[in-house]
């Protein structure tokens, strides 16, 4: 594909998207080896923070969560008390489920964030089931883990394939943020809490500006 | 490609899917080394449990069998008694096998899943002949192994660039299954045996079940 | 250290050897890191195989099992069910609960063969425990795990300081075995079950034996 | 693709390209860890070489230069004393301001070589822009750096997607020169400035000629 | 060494052991490159959260706060704010500080807890010190950084050669623990908040409990 | 792309391939770090041994062999004695030497496999223009080597985005031999020298075949 | 251990040094995994290289050669015809056999130099034994493979706790050699075959001599 | 090895140091593999501005420098132009030659900085000889490379079993440099050149201070 294609960069909007976080149940996640566990953790709220920090509507499905798989990690229900929740019964494809889908269809958006465990499937079956009815699709890579990175690899390239737009959750903020005059405060709390270097390079600039120059 | 080619989603189904192994022999398994064996020995046997799990017609196929190659790895053999067998007499890609594509044809089904060693022959060549031929090709990456890394990267990339669709064992079983209520007590088991991780939860759970809250 | 220091190879003996498995349980599996899943799993059930083939007495430890660590992994206990059990009710070192000691004891050894769950702590403090208390005392590395592969290396670096020989379970069998002929069946079936390679060559020289030269 | 298809070299050519440097800041360089420090920063400066060796027009651009990212790193200014600077006042996608992409227009040219930090924001935003403005965007990938290697990959996959060309700045200096004798003396001293290997190839060779054969 | 060697285990004690923070400034961080940056943060704060805990004497220094190398991070000042704070006017190795080896002394205490950044130098120097003083001297391996993983085994080695033990935060607590009924609440409180995967344990074991059996 | 689009599998063969070997001199392949020294080497003669094997007109091209890049490795040189040599004067990309792309339009031959050092820039540049003036290429990617794996990734996802296609000496060998009958002698005399695995597999059945069943 | 220990230099002689290889079998080869096939073929052959160009006497060694543990190596044999050879009927530890401990009695010599399949079996075990007997012991770390690098890292530190001197096969030869004089030519030969860098340091060098300074 | 042994702590000082620099020739880098050649060729001269620094008496020694291991990079030369330089006639460890001990005798001095390549060889020769005679040892081991990380591993186990000292260039500036007071000037300058992170540093605290609080 090139430029002479007519290529349409699909941006993401704050008015057009909507967020959905799939299986991060307690006990899914411990089958995830392809970040370190303190790492995905942050991932996975960081994108949580997002949600919230831009209103975005969101939709929180779990599997089976009375069995192994667990209930959805509590600080993602916390910090969208707001969020649509829909248990499945049985689909392993979120998309399978009438209920999800319409959720996402009352809302009118066209633009999908997803993240979920495990990557290959709980992401790849309605990410691909989404393309087809026509969304765009956006997956937040490190917000989304499974078994090793073979796996991560091949499943990010399915869906690559199919048209979805791999990101990561820093690049899913700056895109819906645009510009950081549109709430610098409100972004920089985001990115300290999230990424400790960032924070350090605030510490680090705090504490020089009351250096005699 | 974007949503706007009108992509399909061609999702595995258990009326049309057959499963092939090729050159899973002794010998060759000893060539592969992008896996550590214990890793490559599970995912190949998970793909062989999930064959018959789902009743999915099988073809298994071997190279020079009497030679240093070796015979194909027994547990197949023994999980899949009524696969088709054809050991083949030189060809190297199995599609120029006239034997094996007519084991195919005769199934009338149309969704290949592929796996094999060594990836960058066993399973691309007659994955690229298939697709030519009209057929959905998915391969089991994981159950499919060759020299390295960088080799098993380049045909990745030579298959998905044709078309192939990329997936791993447990992604392969949990598009087939569609629903856990198709038969959950199957399911699980299945990833009990084969997911160490996932038995560990089934094991906590039931044993926090009998404590008293 | 020289040979002139009167270096002793305390190997390791069937008469004089005992086996410690130190809380390989469902929970606190999800914890480690350092390993694969798959390969871990084989690492512990070969431990556990190698414990019943030589006949060792064995002490099988947990910590707090009717909470989040979950129960002992079920296959240990399985294969080695006379296996003294010991679930404390609180120490952290298994060496500070008098009832593993006294165990211990009772078999009149000297040599302890220890794996568990976390490396640098189930395993770590009752080694340096015993070494302290006199014991001659080996760690199976790779049946041990832990958070990650720093931890794992300072873990196992300290023990090493102490006097504690670092080996592998195939290294345990070998030294325990001594010369094949002592039970060349059973010592092959022990390989060939937890060596997927070793299972291959015996397959491939099974069925080239077969073959006229 | 295949080369039925038409496909059209499109080679950076000393005419028509424009080198951009996003956000190579004092601060925002320290969240970098895909690449190790010094390797990262002699990849920037043989980028902004090249600019200056093939008189590249060159358009510099910040992101909250006064506040924790820091004013741009002082070499590549030292370099480029005449590149067009533009410190934005608040866009994250340089593209959404108006004199970036207007010192672009005004040199009239159509190939943007662009590196920065994060690969996944600062450089994959304005690559989108410009290819669905119709620019053949090529990406300087070692001289752009973000968080760890699954972001960069997730990045890069989705720039090629969308027709932007992976390079590197090695690849970038060859395409522009064509052929050593353009100015045999001019590149080999660049290359020996950044490639130490090159660097001893070109010390050797000088030794040996030295010598009786 | 041997068991002959009449080895003793010197075991943390609440009652011996001192808490020391050398130099995890803002600025300094920013170098380290062997641990993911959320990795470390985290092992950096449960140190300062063991400290705490257990009521350990703590002292932070810091060397030239007022320059590059930043203030120290604060939230281990908010975790600790009754610590012995000193910052050094100029010498590297903390132990050259008169004030710094004072205030250890002033505790009675012979068991050092250190961590610190650069583990090379703010590490190993006090660590060297401090063991020809006739401490016992511990690291804390994981909350200790440098500039990639080969600097970091050397100093490593360079220390457990000289008698330093080699630790991580969590072996650390548990040491100090020794039983966790002497606060069962408090030690599951600081391991949930520091490992995910503990967490993820609980969260689970609690929903459990709920199912009826 | 899917079967759908008519995909149509351009299979190499014997009657319409030709092999180019591009820059392998003594001093450039000083800068390959993506390949063990030893594996690469192998890789490339292994390509060389393959052109004789199939009789594949052979193009080699240098660069300044007269200069530091050193001259071509003189195992290629007498593995094909009757290749076609053209050392060029300056030109970096190959297609832009006359005498090359004429060597090879002489031979009719519309499929070029391709491997060199460094892959990015004499390997891609010459592969791309094949590509734009109808040729099938196919790059050997282990026989080609570079800088790191990130400038390989990067290079290898160009060239594949331009329709080449993306191989390994080893399924090149496969993909021209097609049936083993065709010489198996030849293929496994060749297999048996560059793949250490595949000659130990020939001792070992070799001797196995003496033992009585 | 510091200077003041009195640390003696052993090094090794032509004069004291034996050569020990065991169970370089062709079917135990294939389970080696913690070097690239190829590296650890070429580091294997070296080290037979060296015995043969220094004259060292030398003792090969195999365990069930007529099994699936398959023939030694052939190569090995081709290059040392005269050494002694020890097929062990059952001795796991190779000081266990009788003959093998008195063919390196016969010699005289106190420096063993022991490479062999697998590590931690195989070269620890006669390793250990020879150290208690008082023989110097070095072991040729790249020319023993095993199961993985975690396996090997134990091994080796097991072997370096008993005062086994780690080291290679290059530093072998460079110590067996002391000075360049005593064999340029046959020295360079070697290193020229085994290191493919070497080999291509001496092409341009002699091709640069031959140009005009 | 405890506190009770009486450790003591060999500090570097800059009135008792010496530094050498053995082979670091052009041909012979080229060989390197365990470090990027960027960062390798860093440390080195970071190494380098150390001894100049610090004036320290130095010692270059080179091996065959007019043949294919090339002559000493001329960097090393231009820092220290008034090195004691030794190219040695054939001696592989340069304590065998007279003129390099003599070279130290002549100083007076008892601690040997040392730094090679490689540092199997050019290194651990020269270090065992000389702990041997008594000297304190420290290896600069990232201005020391080697084939690969394994040989580099078992190269320095070996060195620090005989009391070698590990150490880095960035510590062994420390470790001389005492205090920042001694010349912070001098030392932020030499850092600053060879860590570019902490240069970054120094140029947003610069850039902050003149902002207004």
């Amino acid at each position: 594909m090139t430029a002479d294609d007519g290529f349409t960069y699909d941006r993401l909007s704050v008015d057009d998207a909507i967020a959905l976080f799939v299986d991060h149940q307690s006990g899914l996640i411990s089958l995830v080896q392809d970040y370190p566990p303190g790492e995905f953790k942050n991932n996975v709220l960081a994108f949580a923070d997002i949600a919230k920090f831009f209103g975005l509507p969101t939709v929180l499905t779990t599997s089976f969560e009375d069995g192994p798989n667990g209930p959805m990690v509590p600080e993602i229900r916390q910090t969208l008390p707001d969020a649509t929740y829909i248990p499945r019964p049985g689909q392993i494809n979120a998309w399978d489920n009438e209920d999800f889908v319409r959720a996402i269809e009352r809302t009118g958006r066209r633009q999908l964030i997803i993240a979920g465990v495990v990557t290959d499937v709980c992401v790849a079956f309605p990410a691909l089931s989404a393309v087809q009815d026509g969304y765009q699709v956006f997956v937040v890579t490190d917000a989304s883990g499974t078994f090793n990175e073979a796996v991560r690899n091949a499943a990010l390239a399915r869906m690559a394939s199919a048209g979805v737009q791999l990101m990561n959750w820093f690049s899913v903020a700056c895109e819906l943020q645009r510009d950081w005059r549109n709430d610098i405060e409100g972004l920089g709390g985001l990115l300290s809490t999230h990424i400790p270097g960032y924070r350090n390079l605030m510490t680090s600039y705090s504490a020089a500006k009351g250096v005699k120059g």
